[in-house]
């Protein structure tokens, strides 16, 4: 099983060796993440399985069960973020379809039909909007809104979607109903170190914290760098330097405080002109805010409101606070959780309960279908970065997690 | 003379009206500056000069003399900054062209020759190098470092130079020697408020404050800002913000304690990756640094490096200090100035001595030729900005002050 890990790892990642400098860049709906897709097939193929592509580009391998029941899921994504690592995603496909290797191996056969869903564009690295595949198959995607988004160059969700030879007009029919699935289970590298830190092999997902996303405006005033007096400025990069400090020594500030943790990022920053000759005249900073708790991001997000009316005053700028996103955090189904805990407690690794700081697809599939997540650890909690590495023995204890899942959720007489 | 004024400011900046939203965007060897140069062309021509283009694309509209003397030179840039102010640069070659208009029509005749120069790429904005027109003129153009220093879109300075026709390889043949040129003026607006404040009406100048400019290499470490908690960061963002706020207000404090005055801003970011779900690993701040004392230069960088050092330690990142550009700030010719300023004031107008806090194609001129700088104001000290304006009352002043310069140089006998 480890050598045929790590052989399909780096077949869907499109690599002959997991060192790569500059990481991975599979943006959503591109062409590369179409490569990595079309392993995924022939990989489940390979398997035995039906492969077919819905509206919104997801991938659906299914082994057909004795009956015509709800099929036991499970899946991830192969898209990444820009120079991201090669876990992320792919850890969930990959240990996914390794577990249906290894119970065909055994001549298991399925009540239930099952399914490994390769879902598409799960990443916001490119459009700024996460989980397009699964939203869509949830029935929670807003197609008006996103269609016109674009990403750095121009493109918009809905020309990118149709690029693949997919018709954004459709997407919304990638909807499933209710009744077509029994449960879903994402496994996805931890992306920290709770797990290590608890003494711990594996860890289950009580709940998601989705973040609250603002984008701050800051308008001053342009003006050459060389003539005009410090005195008589309306620098709004100057205005906007405070606001970030303040966004970090805060979020540390409360998750001290609080039960809860909370952490919260200024990550992105666009400056205009951006030229060593013009003091910069517009600034605006993308912070990202998550917690399970809603009320703590809340607070939060109110707590850098009132310091950027603050900042106003003190640097005579205008600032505006805009709310991007605003994702309330989804509970996952505990008594699923218990049985992943047990299950893989009975395969002798030890299992911690916890919850999750980053969105997953199984965010979205949890709004209509009794899910579960689970994470394996990966090293230094490093994520999102070329380095991202989870070892091949934690990815075979994910395959038999998910074979233990299978095996209990598909064979179980309804 | 002010509709002839208005008329063809509009002609050189290619519009209808000044009122543009937008601004100007005609940067240094691009269509946009090619096609500005070609309506200089067609104004100096109806003024009946004669125009050529030297092997680094200024142009130069000569009025022969009575006598085959140096010539006496003035003139400025067509080029702007992005988004800039319809006035920067072209005022100077406007007000020129007026001046040899005025003259033309009393009938004067000049013993020395006079000559219009329209220096080719003068703003920084394009290639992080600016006045490439002036300092190939002047011979002091480095071809070797600057051939492949390219632009946003990965075009080098030799590649767009030969785009527009010339060739890179000869560049250094537009240096002129000593003696063809007596004495060059450049008339500019002033892109700051001191004339005013002087209750005067133009500026002569003594000094270019020229800057030195800084690249701040912060280096952290990515991760995912939902998983990362707050005290395990290496944040590259948030090591830097400290830093925006340091340059700000130690140029502030410096120029209240010093005789002479200094300016520094934090202009450029580049932030790596610059993705909502990432923790910033690596960002670039570019500094700016002006003042005519270079002593005080030299004292703001090295102050920057100190608190790198300390900022390094509090956030656990790297920061290395790059010296970009260090330019020795400038010294016009005295007796010039004191002349421009007689002139001037026996015109009627009050002048007042000051210096320049940005560079201008003077300041290349001033290494090998008597030069000097008239400043008219502009509204607000308002550049390098769509709503730069300067009044038709003032260039019509800077014409006259241009025609008096024409006629006290060219008409004495050596």
């Amino acid at each position: 099983m480890k050598s045929w890990l790590d052989n399909n790892l780096k077949a869907l990642n499109l690599v002959d060796t997991m060192e790569q400098e500059e990481g991975f860049t599979r943006l959503g709906y591109s062409e590369e993440e179409l490569q990595s897709m079309r392993v995924f097939k022939e990989l489940s193929e390979e398997l035995g399985l039906y492969v077919r592509k819905d509206e919104a580009g997801n991938l659906i391998a299914r082994w057909e069960g004795k009956k015509d029941l709800p099929a036991v899921t499970l899946g991830s994504h192969v898209d990444t973020v820009k120079h991201g690592g090669g876990y992320d995603g792919v850890a969930g496909v990959l240990c996914a379809l390794g577990a249906i290797k290894a119970l065909k191996e055994e001549a298991f056969l399925p009540h239930h039909p099952v399914e490994v869903i390769c879902f598409a564009s799960e990443e916001s690295s490119r459009f700024g909007v996460s989980t397009i595949g699964s939203k869509s198959m949830a029935g929670i995607i807003k197609v008006d809104e996103l269609a016109d988004v674009s990403d750095d160059t121009g493109v918009t969700v809905k020309e990118a979607v149709n690029s693949t030879g997919l018709n954004w007009e459709r997407i919304h029919e990638a909807e499933r109903d209710e009744r077509e699935i029994k449960s879903f289970v994402e496994l996805h590298i931890e992306q920290g170190v709770v797990i290590e830190n608890a003494g711990a092999q594996f860890g289950v997902v009580s709940a998601v914290a989705c973040p609250v996303r603002l984008k701050v405006k800051v308008t001053g005033k342009m003006g050459h760098t060389g003539t005009t007096p410090m005195g008589r400025r309306q620098d709004a990069f100057v205005a906007t330097a405070p606001l970030i400090t303040y966004v970090s020594e805060e979020a540390e500030k409360l998750s001290q405080e609080s039960e809860h943790a909370i952490v919260a990022t200024a990550s992105t920053i666009n400056l205009l002109p951006n030229v060593m000759t013009v003091i910069p005249g517009t600034v605006e900073l993308g912070i990202d805010i998550r917690s399970v708790d809603d009320s703590l991001k809340a607070k939060l997000a109110s707590a850098i409101k009132e310091k950027c009316k603050e900042l106003k005053e003190k640097y005579h700028v205008q600032m505006e606070v805009q709310i991007l996103v605003n994702n309330p955090s989804v509970k996952l189904d505990l008594n699923l959780m218990d049985n992943l805990k047990k299950m893989g407690e009975e395969l002798g690794y030890k299992g911690h309960e916890m919850i999750s700081g980053a969105g997953h697809d199984v965010m979205n599939m949890a709004k209509k279908w009794p899910s579960g997540l689970i994470f394996i650890p990966c090293k230094d909690g490093l994520s999102h970065h070329p380095k991202e590495h989870a070892s091949l023995e934690d990815l075979e204890m994910g395959v038999h997690l998910l074979t233990a899942y299978i095996k209990r959720e598909s064979a179980e007489l309804d």
